[in-house]
């Protein structure tokens, strides 16, 4: 166990005599059904967007905002009264998952239960705790001194969970509003076995769509078989060219640009506690599969790579059509690591493609979209603070970790605000997010406040360093 | 040119004391719409059994049945008084294509026209004038002579069109009935620039589905992309180790039964005139692909081939969805030559996928279904006869040649009754079959009734060596 820190007497008093009404409180935010995803509950996202507003009201903020967006608005709040001090930007939404299957809730997902230490809703977790978090945190530091240690911009979006479709617009339409030294990003959950975790790297993203084409109409393949070069079977012998038999990507200049693990990096990865096995059955794969030399987390989280989403051509249907298909298509995309760029990934796949298309077929390729990757070295002071907080608070060695999957506004905020980033989630690792009887563990949701609390305090004493980056 | 043997005066006079009564016999028959793969035609296509009936019988034959089958008819009719001499089974079909797309059509397609010596109709060619040829020859040799030189079978179907489903079942059905000595399958076409062609092989088929599983369900791409296998992408270099960069089919042991072309073949195939370039054009291919080292015409009849027909899997609508797929399913069909057996084809197949099937995915291959490739050597009796007769009829050198597909109901002639077969078509190259204002030249059809009289009597002559085969 490690020690942990004393948090401020007046702050901790605070939140132990505020529980029961902060707890009322979350309860009320998860009855809101903000399915911000379907348009039938428009007015419960629009209704849910005005109750974050009227919360950050009553934690004691002035400049509180429902800034509109192409769909659902963002709820912008900020307090600046800390001059000299570092700026972060917190980030949650308050959007939620769908409920379906409806059956498979043990109770009605907009009628919360506490059971067990347990918060069971829709939302619970992901991510009205988190923001209800962020409000706590805020709203404990106003009533027991009047003022945050450091300037907080509050960035509360309605459409996470159908894409943050419209929020890079909105970022670059205020850009000039949002400066700031840090992003802390609060949409994520503490490592297996509930340990507490600092997430400081997610993985990039192209996506393509291949098309190869030859004859003018599908063919009989009993008259031209044999004479043409079949769409599909030449589709197929691209697609096997992107791998070499190590389980490398075969694309030349692929890996240039891949920033190389640190030590420290690869010994904190390979301390994480985890379960291959367990990972394997939840897959349903008869045998895990990847990039040969690497260990499977890093595989996972820190190495690129080129996977087939989607093939189709020729015919599908029930029974035998015996055609040669005038073309066959593939949507396939790349996870990238820092530094990969994707426009640079693209154009090398691109080539790769015409390179090994067959004669008697014609090849393209196009870009459907992208994501950068984005990372904060571990021993940045953002990251190392994250880390310190959580160790005080929760009592135990925090990890750190990477994210294998794209989180779309993190590399938002790093590349269009520049700012480093911070993955500071506190859903339990199993709370089922996105799926039936979603739950928030009570443990995580008021530690976290302290932990936000402690984070922010931390961050104040190392502005000069945390603005040197 | 070649000199031209004299017909029989008499049968010669009564194909021209008769000529203008066949035409209008002929463009009777073509008004029928009997689309037998078209339920609403259904009543048409029975009416149009019961014509072709009835007319063998005007034609003199006293044994003519309309023999039921699941669907559609089979008209069957004999003459067998000719003891001692060959016995032949003549096939063709009154069913026809449909007609759409209906507007292409300058006449409406069952009001059959004649224009520059051609027969404009739904049929015209495919596969009426072939059927109707084969009662003139019948009526002229009854009509002049009371008899024919060998005895006959006919096989008059009509759901050709629709891939002669029962047709098989039919033969099983008779098989007691329908010994003989040959199979004459009339349902074919002259060579390039019109140049008669004896028919005497056609390849096979095995058509099988294959499917790569690997996880339960579609995972996220960015949370495990990079530790699992990828069932697309398997099934891609599953695919592509089908062929190698010879483009031969790399499955072990395909070749094994393949019946060599002997010398006389290969010379005959090369010397067969052939516009490469049309070929392509017509095809739309950038360029002609095939088995190296084989002159395209080979590729094509005398070497089998590995197709995907069709393939998909995971995410195929529109946008980007970023998952890796839990299964992905190709169609996948051989093209097969004497002496290839399609059931032992799927078993390498099979094995073959088995080999290659990468760790962490499952597969499994399905068989379809198959036919059988076919061949009569072109120094048999009935492949030599038939050349000779046209040479005699058409007065120029014909060729002999293959069929790239299949055709089901002379594989079966082989197969099931164990008869060699001769595919003795009339059609013009470019009739336009399947297509709209498909037509027929009137010269192919009178020359062509000459050419069935001069068959039947040069295969009386030859008689015991037939028997032989």
């Amino acid at each position: 166990m490690v020690a942990t820190g004393l948090l401020d007497p007046a702050v901790e008093r605070f939140l132990v005599e505020t529980a029961d009404a902060r707890l009322a409180d979350y309860l009320e935010f998860l009855r809101i059904p903000s399915v911000g995803g379907m348009p039938v509950h428009s007015g419960d996202t629009r209704a849910c967007a005005e109750w974050v507003a009227a919360r950050l009201r009553t934690a004691g903020l002035k400049t509180v905002e429902i800034s509109e967006t192409a769909r659902h608005p963002v709820v912008y709040a900020e307090w600046l009264e800390a001059p000299g001090a570092p700026t972060v930007i917190a980030y949650a939404h308050y959007d939620v998952q769908p409920v379906d299957p409806l059956e498979l809730w043990v109770r009605p997902p907009f009628e919360p239960r506490v059971e067990g230490g347990r918060v069971y809703a829709r939302g619970a977790e992901d991510d009205k705790a988190q923001l209800h978090m962020h409000i706590a945190a805020l709203e404990a530091l106003l009533a027991t001194r009047g003022r945050l240690p450091l300037n907080v911009k509050y960035i509360f979006e309605g459409e996470e969970e159908s894409g943050s479709e419209h929020l890079d617009a909105w970022l670059e339409a205020h850009r000039d509003r949002l400066g700031a030294d840090l992003a802390v990003v609060s949409d994520g959950s503490f490592f297996e076995g509930n340990i507490p975790a600092v997430g400081y790297a997610l993985r990039g993203l192209v996506y393509m769509e291949i098309r190869v084409s030859g004859p003018a109409i599908d063919l009989h393949s009993g008259v031209y078989g044999g004479t043409v070069e079949n769409p599909a079977n030449a589709l197929a012998r691209i697609i096997a060219s992107f791998h070499d038999d190590e389980h490398r990507v075969a694309v030349a200049g692929f890996y240039d640009d891949v920033l190389p693990l640190s030590e420290a990096e690869r010994d904190a990865l390979a301390r994480l506690p985890f379960d291959a096995e367990a990972y394997r059955r939840q897959t349903g794969v008869p045998a895990l599969v990847g990039e040969n030399g690497y260990p499977l987390l890093e595989q996972r989280w820190t190495r690129p790579t080129l996977d087939v989403n989607g093939i189709w051509g020729g015919w599908t249907g029930d029974g035998p059509k015996t055609i040669i298909p005038a073309w066959a298509a593939a949507k396939v995309s790349c996870r990238l690591v820092p530094n990969q760029d994707p426009v640079r990934i693209f154009g090398l796949v691109r080539d790769h493609v015409a390179a090994v298309t067959p004669a008697g077929v014609r090849s393209e390729v196009k870009l459907i979209n992208i994501g950068r990757p984005a990372i904060t070295p571990i021993d940045h002071p953002a990251a190392r603070e994250a880390f310190a907080a959580l160790r005080e608070t929760f009592g135990r060695e925090p990890v750190f970790i990477r994210e294998g999957g794209s989180v779309p506004v993190a590399a938002s905020f790093q590349s269009i605000l520049g700012l480093p980033i911070v993955l500071l989630g506190f859903g339990p690792a199993d709370g089922q997010a996105h799926a039936p009887n979603e739950w928030m563990d009570l443990a995580n949701y008021e530690g976290g406040i302290r932990a936000i609390v402690r984070y922010w305090e931390r961050l104040a004493e190392r502005g000069e360093e945390l603005r040197r980056g």
